[in-house]
């Protein structure tokens, strides 16, 4: 039925994880389609009042350590939903264009990722959602979560 | 496939809306849902410049032409989609508190709307989508259409 070939699924740390997964899940059951999930860490590290602040972190935590951090919890969403054998590409940087360079540069013709609405606390900061809304030049499907 | 139950499909009278239409069909196949079309009618009616102007508009084409008239060209697309024994609705005013009020209040489960992306005109004047985006309590399917 779904008329996409390649779904990419922005998931964060939160709860709704799981939910915008199952929402981007249904397009798989009848198409051979390409699901990737993508996270990004938007990390900044620790920037102290000392002397040498401007030109380095006086505090950072390692790359390896914040992926790693990152991919055990979402590694274990993918097994409880089948979705284990599914790339998981996992970026630092900021989400909105870590998900549109890689929907870019991957074919991907639908991007599917929660959206907190007008209530949410990401919507003062500038939603993920509403940056790739704008950004992105495939389809978007938000899929609402609650705070 | 389909975990949506009624999906509301807001088209405006361009080009587009074919392409829309067609992206919210592919979640029929399946599953027994429901499908709405809506289509609002921003219209400002003309305002002169004379003594009256700021209590009546000089000019303006009454609501039953102006719901015939967006009538006609829908019910041919519907048609030629087969999508003609599909609820039709047309509101007077603007689009985003329409296709929100309708969702809320009809347990619309995905509103699909036609997005312009950051280069359209739309964006200038705050497009359609993000409005519903922001508003709307259900979740979003963005359709990327090309200015």
């Amino acid at each position: 039925m779904s008329t996409y070939k390649h779904i990419l699924v922005a998931v964060d740390l939160t709860n709704s994880a799981e939910h915008v997964m199952r929402k981007a899940q249904q397009f798989l059951s009848t198409n051979v389609t390409q699901l990737t999930l993508i996270h990004a860490i938007d990390y900044l590290p620790y920037m102290g009042f000392g002397e040498t602040a401007l030109i380095t972190p006086t505090y950072s935590i390692p790359n390896e350590e914040l992926i790693s951090s990152a991919k055990q919890p979402l590694e274990a969403l993918q097994k409880k939903l089948g979705l284990e054998d599914n790339e998981l590409v996992i970026e630092l940087g900021g989400a909105v264009p870590a998900i549109v360079q890689y929907a870019d540069e991957n074919n991907v013709d639908l991007i599917v990722l929660g959206s907190h609405g007008r209530h949410g606390v990401k919507m003062l900061l500038g939603s993920t959602a509403n940056g790739v809304l704008h950004h992105a030049n495939c389809d978007v499907l938000a899929v609402r979560v609650h705070d």
